[in-house]
């Protein structure tokens, strides 16, 4: 059984997975040796993975066989567990809880070779659609307190398979990064009855050298104090705390302006490695949500995280946003090129 | 110009190196480009680093000329500097202040190809005595609240020079990390009158369980929570904020804890990238610092850090520190493989 452990001195938790007990020759891995073998997220290997856990499915197809488009699958080798209890035992000065939690992994599409924004955006909202979907579902289970979506692109970003996937991590505590976006957040609004992120769409649209993209719904921006080069966000016009609570006609826009960020980041620096982080408000906490503005933050990894920041929590990034914007907003993407899906009618397999 | 800016929700700083402006292409360097050329920090190139700020080195030598064990210049690329204001200007919801700060690099020997933990214990304690002297006076300068020690060894650890060295990051606000390192032990000193790490060092020595050595004056644990594969910390056993306030004596078993740790971190894990950080309290900023509690983490960088531990602050490590310890315990080291340095007489010439 996986367990959390909390660090005695700072509010940070860590999962210690016990069973897996890495030795230090498990650590010596080739790129080549991980790619041999056949893949588990492709279509016809279905049963590689623990059986899905929703699947959007062409008619007639059935559970865990192919037919499908977007699968979600518990994680084969899960950092923490449903069947656990949330009680925390201290010994000592130390504190530490069952492994409790869920991870989750969305397979994107079933093709192995390409990336979820060389498709069409009808996919992008079917992926977004099953983190939603899932989303829903893990918070009914009031131990959470916290549901990550993520994606790792490519080694150095901490992915470990090639298929196109993301991944959902439930947690039974709030995550220190979110805690302070709340504080942050809150005392702004308690001094000012405003929201920074609200605040921040209208100043970025009026100095318009961090803006990169826009629709109806979303700003995509290059951060003032970006700690990535090229790092950049997405955010909902609207306040709106709650990702989970995205009316239906925002989740096209979303996902129109998500494959395009993600096209762009490919094009203009050659297909980097990045990790795309949905930021939401905590959930069955109890407390006042109503000041977070959820958000996506998409992080290319071209800098590595070295003594600095990991001592100090500050960061050196040796591009300036204005500069990053300027290189994504003049980037051509070649709209054409998209693979087209889809076409039969459509069942969503919960 | 290098230029500060905050991060308008939460209390985080990231150094925009603007002059240098990395556009996309600038990221596509492979390895062996970057091998290419001679080493700046090697004996005989004193002239390819800014002047020396101090250096150990053999009666006669002469400034910027061999004869250096130990030689401490500034970052020829530095993220900040000296010249510059300490003050927060503010536009809309932004803050900014100009690149203040020092950035000096720690040629820990004059040899290339050995690593700083393959030289007998007088040179690493050199190396310290470097530390100590460069802080001291970094300190003298008011408007730097915190000076950041820490090494990177390999290119995934963010080291982007082979030659044997370490850095020191003088900066002018009270990093997020340490702030919270002062508020967990300042809350758990106000409620309980005692120190975390103290206890933390009585409760391992009863169960023996992480303690990988120990000397007279420190400690060498896998600490309880840790983030990363065969983390490790050297604790001083007795209560002392401020690593500036170590005394002589004990230096030389701060020495041999620190090269004994890297030479079996080295040897079990096959010379793994890894990055060591000197935490300790802040300087200049008018508060209590007596509850901090100075020690070193290392931490090898076998695992990625991905979208889960950007996006939450939380992290997954495959490898419990009991296993860790136990490991790191057991390796053999070879300690007559010493090579033997400054059999001359010292002048530390500053």
């Amino acid at each position: 059984m996986p367990e959390w452990r909390k660090d005695p001195i700072v509010d940070r938790w860590v999962v210690i997975a016990s069973e897996r007990g890495k030795r230090p020759c498990d650590f010596i891995v080739s790129g080549d040796e991980k790619k041999q073998g056949k893949c588990p997220l492709c279509q016809g290997n279905e049963h590689d993975t623990p059986p899905e856990v929703i699947a959007f499915r062409e008619n007639g197809s059935r559970r865990d066989q192919p037919g499908w488009w977007v699968r979600v699958v518990p994680n084969k080798f899960p950092a923490v567990r449903i069947e656990a209890s949330p009680e925390v035992r201290n010994y000592g000065i130390f504190s530490t809880m069952d492994g409790l939690g869920a991870h989750e992994v969305v397979v994107e599409t079933a093709e192995h070779d390409s990336e979820i924004e060389e498709h069409n955006v009808k996919q992008v909202e079917e992926v977004i659609w099953a983190w939603l979907n899932r989303m829903q579902d893990l918070r009914r289970d009031g131990r959470m307190k916290y549901i990550q979506i993520f994606k790792n692109y490519g080694q150095t970003a901490g992915a470990s398979l090639e298929h196109p996937h993301s991944q959902i991590l439930a947690v039974p505590m709030v995550p220190p990064e979110i805690r302070a976006e709340m504080d942050g957040l809150k005392n702004y609004a308690v001094v000012t009855g405003r929201c920074i992120l609200c605040e921040m769409i209208n100043q970025e649209l009026r100095e318009q050298n961090r803006v990169i993209w826009e629709n109806n719904d979303f700003i995509h921006i290059a951060p003032y104090a970006s700690r990535f080069p090229y790092e950049t966000w997405i955010i909902p016009r609207s306040h709106q705390p709650d990702f989970a609570m995205i009316s239906g006609n925002h989740v096209r826009n979303l996902a129109e302006i998500i494959r395009l960020a993600l096209k762009k980041m490919d094009s203009s620096l050659c297909g980097p490695p990045y990790n795309m982080v949905l930021h939401t408000c905590p959930v069955n906490t109890g407390e006042d949500v109503v000041h977070y503005h959820w958000h996506v933050e998409i992080l290319p990894r071209l800098t590595k995280m070295a003594g600095f920041e990991l001592g100090t929590g500050f960061f050196i990034n040796p591009t300036p946003p204005e500069l990053a914007a300027e290189v994504l907003r003049d980037v051509e993407i070649a709209y054409d090129h998209v693979l087209t899906h889809n076409t039969g009618e459509v069942t969503r397999y919960v």
